[in-house]
């Protein structure tokens, strides 16, 4: 009897920092950047203020873990719990595409709030992350489609793979891997329902994933059981949260694949199911040498997903909506030329060219486009302008994808604008970051990464 | 275009203590007491020992809220979290029969540890937790039998439960109960895979389930928002976790059936489903004058759930799984005439009469038993004896049922039995909290159940 799960917790556990190679490390570096940024990002940015009051409340008044937008000392499951839901709010988050999951805004969080806790340094943390992508990524793709259409893959399976982080933070054996798994697994929690009023339930499943895996790995150290099989058993996750599950994806090619490299890094401030989308667009409109006022319309080509996902929300009514708008995302790109988080603040609900725009862009369910997802996110859009042409354009790998990444300087502008975007940290201070990420594999503590403010 | 959330919603804001019938009160009075015995039990029962050990590493050194098998005071979250987990692991916590919904065990760690902290009264606390039993039961109803297949009712529906418990208490009006349920729905999570390894979870679930419908309710009350129709909308509990769900038992008489007064109280200090054969099987044995050694076998004619449910357990392994075990239960009735905590301590696992009853008692799916459940537990029983006879009992209200409840004396007697099991409360403490329960309508405030005993 084969028990993919126990393959995939062999594997965590006898990981080590040397069976990673460099490029893999050097990725993990740049997405644990990418992530931090994100982080600070969401400062100010509500819902996030509600978390840091829920984490003021509940947990302790200082700790050696960081909760970034505040600088304040808390537990590490409240340091886990807010750092997650701030960076996850800006929508710039990485995403990986096979497993439609956002593996940086769980495992980060877990990992960074723990290795502060237990005084670990820089390489065990990136040891931690990478056990925790290379879990997530396999238990989302194990779950398949089907667990998507109703369920948001980063808060159920992100519980896991927060749980798997911090295990290897801890050092856990296979049995213990098994144990968190199982603990992790029966917590997995996130419905998609929330889109459609706009509601806050985003931020809570990113925070509570990543806390409630960190509960799930610190919980199992002191002796906690779970079930063997939460994923494949009878009374499962895949019984009872999908109806495409494949659980020998758990094991796939462990130790010769790298998942955490085939992980996307955002460029638009936007739902990633419009990524592909806006590339194409914005492909056309250069190509033709197009002004918004030329268009009468925009069919995006789209897969299943895009239309579970992105369907819901006809006219936004917040900023963070906005960004689960097709429409409002084609016609930032038209009217502005990006869809950045400046755009987002300042021309997603009021600039009436967008909203205009936005009436005139439909999705379409395409065989082709849905056969190749989730392993290809492929964007292909219909252009038609006055003139009563018609333009096509088909974009393979949309910016940010593994095969058309972010630079590092690409990155670093990125990590700037994210913190400038909120003022969590000045230039001083994200110079210091950048250079932290760029040798996060030599930093010896990961206490502290931003000086206190004092309380606020 | 009804909306049944909405009706509940609107029926929970509106109520007032003034609208409960006095036996309900009364009755909660019960319930509260009941509940307390369980949570007072879990003392030093593996595993509570490590959610202790989580609060008090993750969460603040002291609080308003009481951890009551350590009498520690912490914040509200985390005195949820131990007391629910606690309250739930000897099996003796109430259980509502139509829903499958143990409402005590998620609904009272909620509204304790809100009230303490708050500074309410016990007639506030009444209130709060007859909204809970109401909200709760008709979730589980609507959720229906499918849903108990795969998931832990009590850990999934148990955190509405309690975030509509918490709201009540915190002044919701409809809109923020709407938003509670939201936000309490999409981090409903609990799976039964654990049973099959006799898993710590169930504790698991039920202690986030109380934590997390806190952390919606507090969070709705600083404004978080939640989505609108979290049970019956296209990507709610409904769609993603049941097959045969009816959203209209949301609203089931509302302000007319008291669903609280429905709820059970269980006698033998095992899994509900073992309690209707575990009455007939004594009810022959007395009425024939058996042995356990007269018997050469037991067929249980049983519902699908407990088939579901108790089916994989098959040799028990530690106390808590033998209380799934229906063969143990039994083997504890025929040899030592009851299946209370000292039993099961005692005899559940190393008693070879046990063992060997065990083995001669199967379970077969009843068209009849099936057909009632899950409005009643039916309990029905064919018991051959050496001599070749056989002898058949139908229980149609097994012991602890509203229709056979325990009297006001005997729930007494199982509080001072479940209190004295663990030794959390000495004889004068346990007649202080039962004389507190009676009037708990007259309480003026709720702080400090038991006197503090210092850190240990």
């Amino acid at each position: 009897m084969t028990d993919p799960t126990r393959e995939l917790a062999d594997f965590l556990a006898a990981l080590s920092y040397e069976d990673i190679p460099e490029p893999v490390v050097a990725r993990c570096e740049e997405l644990f950047l990418d992530w931090l940024g994100s982080a600070l990002a969401g400062k100010d940015y509500a819902p996030i203020p509600l978390f840091e009051r829920y984490a003021q409340r509940m947990g302790p008044a200082d700790g050696g873990s960081e909760i970034l937008t505040l600088r304040q000392g808390t537990s590490p499951y409240f340091a886990a719990f807010v750092n997650a839901a701030a960076s996850h709010v800006v929508e710039q988050d990485d995403l990986h595409n096979s497993s439609v999951l956002h593996p940086g805004t769980v495992v980060f969080p877990a990992v960074l709030a723990a290795a502060q806790a237990e005084g670990k340094s820089g390489r065990e943390m990136i040891l931690a992350a990478v056990a925790g992508y290379e879990a997530g990524i396999r238990i989302g793709e194990c779950l398949g489609r089907s667990h998507y259409t109703i369920f948001h893959t980063t808060g159920t399976v992100g519980t896991l793979a927060a749980a798997a982080a911090v295990g290897k933070l801890l050092g856990f054996s296979s049995t213990g891997f098994v144990h968190a798994l199982g603990s992790a697994g029966t917590q997995a929690a996130g419905l998609w329902e929330f889109l459609r009023d706009g509601a806050d339930s985003k931020q809570l499943h990113t925070a509570k994933a990543a806390a409630d895996g960190l509960l799930a790995a610190y919980m199992t150290a002191d002796g906690l059981t779970g079930a063997q099989r939460i994923l494949d058993g009878k009374q499962g996750m895949a019984a009872g949260m999908s109806r495409d599950a494949d659980p020998s994806c758990l094991a796939d090619r462990l130790g010769s694949r790298w998942a955490l490299t085939e992980t996307s890094f955002k460029f638009h401030a936007s739902c990633r199911h419009t990524h592909p989308a806006a590339d194409a667009l914005l492909h056309v409109m250069q190509q033709q040498g197009l002004s918004h006022t030329d268009i009468v319309s925009v069919v995006t080509h789209v897969h299943q997903a895009a239309i579970d996902v992105l369907g819901p929300v006809e006219v936004p009514r917040t900023v963070h909506q906005a960004k689960f708008s097709m429409g409002t995302v084609l016609g930032l790109i038209a009217v502005h030329g990006k869809a950045g988080l400046e755009e987002f603040q300042n021309h997603a609900l009021e600039d009436s060219r967008v909203a205009d725009f936005r009436g005139r862009v439909s999705m379409r369910l395409d065989p082709e486009v849905d056969g190749a997802y989730p392993n290809k996110w492929i964007g292909k859009v219909e252009v038609t302008i006055h003139a009563g042409q018609a333009f096509q354009a088909t974009i393979r790998d949309p910016k940010g994808d593994p095969e058309n990444p972010l630079s590092r300087p690409e990155l670093e502008s990125k990590f700037q604008r994210l913190a400038r975007f909120s003022g969590a940290a000045d230039d001083g201070e994200t110079r210091h970051l950048i250079e932290l990420a760029w040798g996060l594999r030599d930093v010896t503590s990961m206490a502290a990464l931003l000086p206190a403010r004092g309380k606020e």
